[in-house]
């Protein structure tokens, strides 16, 4: 039986039943994943949809190292916990998402409207640390969507060694991992048990 | 004229063009608004698609003051930056969302997989504030999406005295603000032109 507010709300969203169902009700956190590769146009196709997506004063910190080789995958392993570690090793890609400190670097040619972006950020490093690690977690939030608008399932994972992580794959010291998302076609059994959602009055107030 | 690498990157995304659209590639960050509200029924609506979107440890800390009524926008306004009082004032809706930094006296609740959830975090203030920030940057580009599904345009903002919000809004001091969002139905003339976006090679390496 569906209730009075349910029939409300979900007139109220203009987007299509089954988008809704593709990026949020549908969609879960996988475990397991089959063989099939990520491959490089899924890559890019994901960017290129997610990349219109705001960030603030148009920063775009997000900078990510995709690991689908054997190689690349065993020098992650060692920095996974425990129990991510099987299943990032059998996932056809795991992308590591970090957040560039120096991101202020590209304000002359991303934010035009503001010549003085760089250089406010320029000797300020705990706001561009800051301004960095905020808007990589928009973008972690804009690419977990991306990659189920690609027919993929997303497996989230903060659980890692994120210094040794971001040594080994981002060795310039100027980038900190924040979210490894495994990615690839969910296998049978993927999905843990789903849990539950706070409510809407425990979340947000109207004043 | 379309070029090969966009065909193909186009055909990588299973979500429809629409949808495409709607969420990333037509919307924009909005800097002005009609007058039409931004209904209950909306906001619940917003809510109850985009909670299902996966947080580290289902911590799900962000919580949201949404600020309608005109006592409550001029409690808001000294605070905002010169350039955003404006629109903001003129917004049907703001919503400030912020971490809660205790969010894990729900882990309980909404972790039942470990119930010593609670617990490690009880004692590691600055695990919470790590945790709770990172998720909540997840959750506010989750909100960004929810907002344009219902059909309605994002301003997002974050140049705001955001000690000053938290105090005014979340007096509790458990809550930091990190984004405020107009929200509504755009007016004529509500966007600046777009800025570019950092290219798929700068910003994705897959190895």
């Amino acid at each position: 039986m569906t209730s009075t507010a349910e029939l409300q709300t979900t007139d109220a969203i203009v987007l299509d039943e089954q988008a809704q169902d593709l990026l949020f009700r549908e969609a879960r956190t996988a475990n397991a994943f089959t063989d099939e590769p990520v491959t490089d146009e899924q890559l890019a196709a994901i960017f290129e949809l997610v990349k219109w997506a705001p960030t603030s004063m148009n920063t775009q910190p997000l900078r990510v190292v995709v690991v689908r080789s054997a190689e690349a995958k065993q020098r992650l392993l060692p920095h996974m916990a425990e129990g991510n570690r099987a299943k990032t090793e059998a996932a056809p890609a795991t992308a590591l998402l970090a957040a560039d400190i120096d991101f202020h670097d590209e304000l002359p040619r991303v934010f035009p409207p503001f010549p003085g972006a760089r250089d406010m950020f320029a000797d300020d490093e705990e706001a561009r640390v800051r301004t960095a690690e905020l808007n990589t977690g928009l973008q972690v939030g804009y690419a977990i969507v991306g990659i189920r608008a690609a027919g993929l399932a997303a497996g989230p994972m903060t659980g890692f060694d994120a210094d040794a992580i971001s040594r080994e794959f981002f060795p310039d010291g100027r980038h900190r991992v924040l979210v490894a998302i495994n990615m690839g076609k969910p296998a049978e059994n993927a999905w843990h048990d789903r849990l539950p959602r706070l409510d809407f009055d425990e979340v947000v107030t109207a004043i």
